[in-house]
């Protein structure tokens, strides 16, 4: 993480007197999250994650992403529960920064996805849509084609720094997205960020759905979408067909897609593959001083996007 | 840290098959030890500690602290117990790197430190060296007198870029330390870094002493003069003489200090600033690429050692 605010023992004991939850009996720092701080707490009763918002979020998103965690708590889904102090408030301020206290969630993320845990994304993404429905706050999606053309724009001087004719490729699928992009398509409340290190698994089964701080209101299909990005290549970023047919088949028995949905998922890969290119790109190229975690590849959203280019129809994702 | 490896959950799942542990359920990289990488691990049994040693960390010298972890948690300490594989190793190889599974210890560390913690870490002090008495393995202590001078010409030239004057005061304190170093107090296995950070406390009782990678043999009182340098001063490094008086009558309660031991006390409180301000003189001259964790104020050290060169003799530390 680029910051990580030192929480004393002291300061955490005043914080815990807020809640019935009894007094601390372990605190460690968790290396997670790329943009906060996060600290595993165990107190008396129970286990929980602490955590500090720095300054990369927005305080006045953090209510929509608490509301939003406890609506899929409370409709029985392994979402992180914030806590409610005496005075029923979750959003808190400790050490001068927004923060949290949220349910811990047992499982353990996959590096290497198998079919069976793409079957489980699929339903456990369809669910989470349902679920969804009853959510009535909305957020704008900052990183849909808008945020896409201005990433494009901060990232275009310098874009062949990491490959030769990259900024041409950009720009070019923008224009492509922007011509081409969905309308209509059903919306909802969506992760928009469902890697796999945000799925916690227990074997097979899927325990815990972590991060939601991209949560947005967008496109239900682009969700998917981002899965497929982000679950259905290999190491080598070579499509893995038997992982985006079971997670697609999977989220369509449970939530039961539209032909136009079906439709547009080529070019919903595509838009999804953009995003990590275009976020990553711009994190390659303004890296944050003192930053622990190292940037992420942009070109291997480039060799995504590349496949989502060569497909011919939706037919491809589910052979 | 400076560097932190990843272990995916594959690689994970089968270093578990190597004890009987069961499983792992939940599994966090924590933000702990600036040298190692550390993770917090729940298996279906039991809940770990996972360290990877990285480059600082010598391969020689890890069964050597693993040993000596084993003797405390066998004595009945709350030190850390290192598993064995079926095959009986705790030193293993995970990611290339050298690697070990220890107990995880309940508690919190305590940030500013009261004079009842101070008492208890006095005892618990003493504790640790009868036990440690019957540990035959031993090591130099490579952060001593030798060490000193060693780190000394090595940031003589540029000392003074933290402040005017202070490769004169450390070669000048070396000179002094030189001359009247103790020679013959009792020695035995210390742990030479006793800060408020490695003791895990749960109220006033410690539950957890951790960190044992500058495990030594030295004399047992200059592992006290440490805990006084660490424990027994405020947060402008004013000296707290009710914390030092607590800790070093509950510590020479249980293991009763030689007379020449007492009457070396103040130097050996020199020695132990001039340890700590020498290594972090020399972490701030070189600070590490990329590490998350700011290098500490060195000058804090020379406040100390200022204190402790004011002293008359022992009797102003238990006053």
């Amino acid at each position: 993480m680029a910051v990580y605010t030192h929480v004393d023992d002291q300061t955490l004991a005043d914080f815990l007197k807020r809640y019935d939850l009894g007094a601390a009996t372990s605190f460690k720092g968790i290396a997670e999250g790329v943009e906060n701080s996060n600290y595993l707490l165990e107190t008396e009763k129970t286990r929980l994650i602490l955590t500090l918002y720095e300054k990369r979020a927005n305080p006045e998103d953090l209510p929509y992403f608490l509301d939003l965690m406890e609506h899929l708590a409370d409709a029985g889904l392994p979402a992180p529960l914030p806590m409610h102090d005496r005075d029923g408030a979750a959003l808190q301020t400790l050490m001068g920064r927004p923060a949290c206290l949220i349910s811990f969630l047992k499982g353990v993320s996959v590096d290497d996805t198998n079919e069976t845990q793409c079957a489980a994304l699929g339903t456990m993404l369809a669910r989470m849509h349902i679920a969804l429905e009853s959510f009535k706050q909305t957020r704008a999606n900052d990183l849909s084609l808008t945020g896409w053309q201005k990433l494009a724009q901060e990232t275009a001087d310098r874009a062949d720094e990491v490959m030769t004719g990259l900024s041409a490729i950009v720009s070019d699928e923008i224009a492509f997205l922007e011509a081409h992009w969905p309308q209509g398509l059903p919306t909802g409340t969506i992760h928009a960020d469902l890697f796999p290190d945000n799925v916690l698994f227990t074997g097979n089964e899927i325990t815990g759905l972590i991060d939601f701080y991209f949560g947005c209101t967008d496109m239900l299909a682009y969700d998917l979408a981002v899965c497929i990005n982000a679950w259905c290549f290999d190491g080598q970023h070579r499509f893995m067909p038997g992982k985006a047919k079971r997670l697609v088949e999977m989220y369509d028995a449970k939530r039961p897609m539209g032909g136009a949905e079906v439709t547009a998922l080529p070019i919903l890969c595509r838009g999804a593959a953009m995003r990590f290119l275009l976020t990553r790109l711009y994190d390659w190229l303004n890296p944050v001083e003192g930053a622990v975690v190292r940037p992420k590849d942009p070109l291997e959203y480039l060799a995504k996007l590349r496949f989502h280019q060569s497909v011919k129809d939706t037919a491809s994702y589910v052979v």
